[in-house]
């Protein structure tokens, strides 16, 4: 395989006081966009948070200064004013600036809080969007989030505010009855609070849920159960975060796309919905 | 730059009677995943379909056949069983088969029903994610899908269903009073038709709302406008499919976030969100 700029793309190149708020994807760096790891040959210094995949910063240049600037899901987060007041200081230092973050920047990442701190202070910037758990992790437990005539919206609700709660400004009986297939970010810990919610909401307790634990990475876990009943699994199971949930009709397409399984031997169905059919029929 | 491959990633191969299911992403190739260059830089045959940038498809190996399988937005799509078909049948003949589809192909793109043709005819296959036009797209217009205590959920929904109509299967009411920001794919036939829905399910007349246009292409327009006005505007301006449209209040984070328009002079606001707060507050 040839290098990128071999094939005449003509990057962008990361510059000296610049920041790239840059998405590393859910985990796999095969899912890493050209620019990011363009970006990440280039940077002086990486400022990483917690969910970026160690096989991700290994593509760092030799010699690139690496940052944790990590926080914890579901905790209050009262380094961001310092994270973004360090992303301004390397930037003043000429550093060429590698924000990474996991997912993409903009989806529940606070990317947007962070780049106009750097508007604030007069640092060019640029944003290199990522591919999200929600929807690239979700492919990886081959789950789709969205199916033909099966649901034409899909929501993605954060688990937990900026103070670590539940998110209760939501309107939760409008999400429930809103979107076939509800995608859940960072929601381990307030799981029994949403899915009752949710279940309040009119959902059925027998609906499918998948939790998709350290999505596309070596480590993955899927936990096929009910939205009754996950909280309860996830924690019997000893599923740790990070993790992802999904709510919906098409968690059973598992059956039928776990790919990924199939790549280790697990036979697929090619009709995954047909029981589910014949229930509602019958 | 070095090549993914120099860097130890060892990604897999596409094999002979593979096929992979590809996201392209929303238009700059710089976009594109590492897994899906590999996938190009592979491939016998690219079939691909109408929202795949042609500066990706450049990307292909010198040789590999390009088929066009392209749908049109908001008409029925006879030919779907034709594509999965032909999919197969090059599988079967032992080609190295990319399946590249606009985005994402799990978002509104009928990825799983290719991928359960290709089960049910004992195809191999794998997945790979893109970045989604309702993500990456809008954050070459400068708009986050989410901020900071702004909106904890974001709500995707299809602008047509299979047989091209509005997608009535929907609890509208419920779309609108659930979700803070409301993303609309391929939204531009009906989109008098969905702001109605929206307007009469409790979004206010001004709500801001904006219509991007060929997003992160070169040819990328962004129209700025409200609820009450967008489907009357899209028209005056002459908007052009492929579009996506975006409904909430990030959208007046562009003021401090059009990174790309701060690559050609423009200045940004640092707190786009200041009249907003003083107009709430008086």
């Amino acid at each position: 395989m040839d290098s990128p700029d071999d094939l005449g793309l003509d990057l962008p190149d990361l510059r000296p006081g610049w920041v790239w708020l840059t998405g590393a994807g859910p985990g796999d760096p095969a899912l890493l966009t050209l620019q990011a790891l363009h970006g990440l040959r280039q940077a002086d210094v990486v400022v990483y948070d917690a969910l970026v995949d160690r096989r991700v910063l290994a593509l760092a240049r030799p010699g690139a200064a690496l940052e944790y600037a990590g926080k914890r899901g579901g905790r209050p987060s009262p380094k961001q004013p310092d994270i973004s007041r360090r992303l301004v200081q390397l930037a003043r230092d000429e550093q060429r600036v590698l924000r990474l973050k996991g997912g993409d920047p903009f989806v529940f990442g606070r990317g947007g809080e962070e780049a106009l701190a750097l508007v604030a202070a007069g640092v060019p910037f640029r944003i290199v969007p990522g591919i999200s758990a929600g929807i690239g992790g979700l492919a990886y437990a081959g789950i789709p989030v969205t199916h033909r005539d099966g649901n034409s919206a899909v929501t993605f609700v954060t688990g937990h505010n900026t103070a670590g709660d539940v998110p209760d400004g939501l309107d939760w009986p409008a999400i429930a009855r809103g979107s076939p297939v509800i995608v859940l970010y960072m929601a381990l810990k307030h799981l029994d609070g949403i899915a009752d919610r949710l279940l309040a909401g009119g959902r059925p307790a027998h609906e499918p849920v998948a939790v998709v634990a350290s999505a596309a990475t070596a480590g993955q876990r899927v936990l096929v159960t009910t939205l009754g009943a996950c909280a309860m699994d996830a924690t019997a199971q000893g599923i740790a975060p990070p993790a992802m949930v999904v709510i919906g009709d098409v968690v059973t397409l598992r059956g039928g796309l776990d790919w990924l399984g199939a790549l280790a031997g697990r036979r697929l169905d090619p009709d995954p919905l047909r029981l589910r059919d014949r229930s509602e029929a019958g």
